[in-house]
């Protein structure tokens, strides 16, 4: 977890709203008791703690939600202060020594039919149990009835990150103003002659100016594309020198307040004598625009995610253009790959998470591109939140390409 | 993991450094060969990533040491280029759709009699395979002999991130330097009037403007802790004001270049008429500064990290203080705990990490403590490398209670 943005004082607010919401979740989904154990948090963390304690937990900890209301941490005397401030739980248990004596004490106590831990084939953040930390847990239990009652905690979860709340989604609309303003500022500066790497490093001071993080690892974020001759993906800037009649790639987001933005944007540089961009520059460029709207409009509540990428993939298939090899998009929240289903194709990698339902308050990014043979790579990135009537844009979406 | 710190272009010499090491490790345990598997590392990846990769790794991922040397990665092929650039790998296999197949076929091609998984009942840094992971690795493995050869990479994992390199020990030995002059500027700072909070808050911007993070999450690093009647532990500083008669506590490191130092600090605020600090005050002091060199004196390789522990803790139950509730000392490294063994007491939730033997280049904390009744929490925190000849202190230890 990145920690470097924690301000002294966690949010305690959003975290009293999400595990108000996660009880809910529990009682709609017939779960008795949700069981979030953790140790060393700092050395990588489960992935929801932030959204129910928002500290590390040192010593082997448990945060223990229940269908009928019971809040229940059970932690390290040294941790247990924060857990206390955070006004989230309703009992704090602490221990010196030994954590098994108070865990085995609550369950007994509740004696839950169904005990939810987070583990999940499919879903990352889901899988914040480590198989040690299972392996322990199945130790502390082993002469209870309980270990027989774990079930995986991903649908609880997925419907926990997924559904944002109103200061969830007025966060991830603060990124995205930012990540337009910072756009704006690097179309201004760029111009033929200067590297990839170059733009990338003005980017890094202009997030830095801000206080502010990168949406992902800084060393790939942005990604700055320029040109046909650029390696594509995760990895970051090259040296390699935008020229005229070069596409501009940039795939981009910001971290504030903790929550995330994710947007792409294209330039293309004018070659000596032109006043428009050729035809295959603008033929790709509407085509993926077009691919993106329609995404967007099949959109709404209860849709799976497969559904929607199908569309935006045949867009760009029936264009002539070769199938794009990723999902068309992904949840957009705490992280900038933020779980649960996916608006993606029924691949191994992507596991079940195609088969996931939109749902009002799911926010997703839309992101088809292609490949513009002789000038460069074509992608935009929107991100949009999912309403009753259906997706609605998070900020302005290109709808023209800009030229320099 | 924090990447706030990570520069473009990751650090490839000391990845290199550490595969190479690790083949070595192999050899030296008689393991054929190591599985680091991940996926979308940034939602919390596994800790031993930034040591033989040093990126995130967002589609499912393999890292494959093999005791005969062979590295391979097996990657999407959008992250494969920062496997490329690492030039730790030997070989990088990429995939677009299907992770398993790659995967079958170099397990087939290698047919390791062991195969060591990164999971650990003991060790938070070793435990980095999640348990969906785990069951979804069972799955892509069921129809071969493979499965029934993990083994917990626990050992090895331990051995890799204890030995420092020399570049390591440098690293740690900077961040050491920085805390003594960020303590510096502290102490000097510090006066009878200010809250604990304040005092953090003037630490936190020394840490900002020198462009670096905290060891540990910055809500509790640094901890102050201002008199008698302060919450000691992992929480963070409070509206309690420093008064004449306190002792007042410092925890406090930094991360720079990666690695942390970890070092606590106490001053005594003399009160009117008070030339020096009370007796129980400097009996506490002294008390603390004859566990630690103890402790330090007892400190040779070979020796068990519990039998280090129950030198420390004798010096101070044996001067009338209760025991300390919490284990003498901790690796350090790239992280502030950073796993491994332990110089601590066979308590539960230490599990088997007491047990383990000193090694050279294993750098540990030594910090007993404990409490002065009226006065407040003594503490004293050093930091040590292991060398042939026994423990060396990594800078200047507190041997004189600081008075203001």
């Amino acid at each position: 977890m990145d920690h470097s943005s924690t301000p002294i004082g966690a949010d305690y607010t959003l975290i009293r709203e999400k595990v108000q919401q996660a009880i809910g979740i529990l009682q709609e989904t017939g779960i008795d008791l949700w069981l979030t154990f953790v140790r060393e948090t700092s050395a990588g963390g489960d992935p929801v703690l932030p959204f129910i304690y928002g500290h590390d937990a040192t010593w082997q900890s448990a945060f223990i939600l229940t269908r009928s209301g019971e809040r229940i941490a059970i932690m390290g005397h040294f941790d247990a202060e924060n857990a206390r401030r955070s006004g989230a739980y309703t009992e704090v248990i602490t221990y010196h020594e030994a954590f098994s004596p108070p865990l085995l004490e609550v369950l007994k106590r509740l004696n839950p039919q169904q005990i939810a831990l987070n583990y999940s084939v499919n879903d990352p953040h889901a899988d914040g149990l480590s198989h040690g930390l299972y392996q322990l847990l199945i130790g502390y239990l082993k002469d209870t009835p309980f270990a027989a009652r774990f079930v995986s905690a991903e649908t609880l979860i997925n419907k926990l990150r997924g559904r944002k709340t109103t200061t969830e989604i007025e966060r991830i609309e603060t990124a995205i103003a930012t990540t337009f303003a910072l756009y704006q500022q690097t179309f201004d500066y760029v111009q033929v002659g200067m590297t990839e790497q170059q733009i990338g490093q003005f980017m890094h001071a202009r997030v830095q100016a801000l206080g502010l993080t990168t949406s992902w690892e800084s060393a790939s974020c942005p990604a700055v594309n320029s040109g046909p001759d650029t390696p594509i993906g995760h990895a970051g800037p090259t040296d390699v020198v935008v020229q005229p009649g070069h596409l501009l790639h940039f795939d981009f987001g910001v971290r504030q307040n903790d929550y995330c933005s994710d947007i792409q944007r294209v330039l293309y540089f004018l070659r000596p004598g032109e006043s428009a961009a050729p035809a295959p520059v603008q033929q790709g460029f509407a085509t993926v625009v077009r691919a993106i709207q329609a995404a967007v409009d099949a959109m709404k509540p209860g849709v799976l995610g497969k559904a929607v990428d199908a569309v935006a993939r045949q867009v760009i298939t029936a264009a002539g253009y070769p199938e794009f090899k990723y999902a068309t998009g992904h949840h957009l929240g705490r992280a900038c790959h933020d779980g649960g289903g996916i608006l993606g194709p029924e691949w191994e990698r992507y596991g079940d998470t195609p088969n996931r339902p939109l749902e009002v308050g799911h926010v997703y990014t839309v992101e088809p591109g292609l490949f513009v043979p002789g000038y460069g790579y074509m992608g935009i990135e929107e991100d949009v939140v999912i309403t009753e009537q259906g997706a609605v844009f998070l900020g302005q979406p290109q709808t023209e390409l800009i030229l320099k």
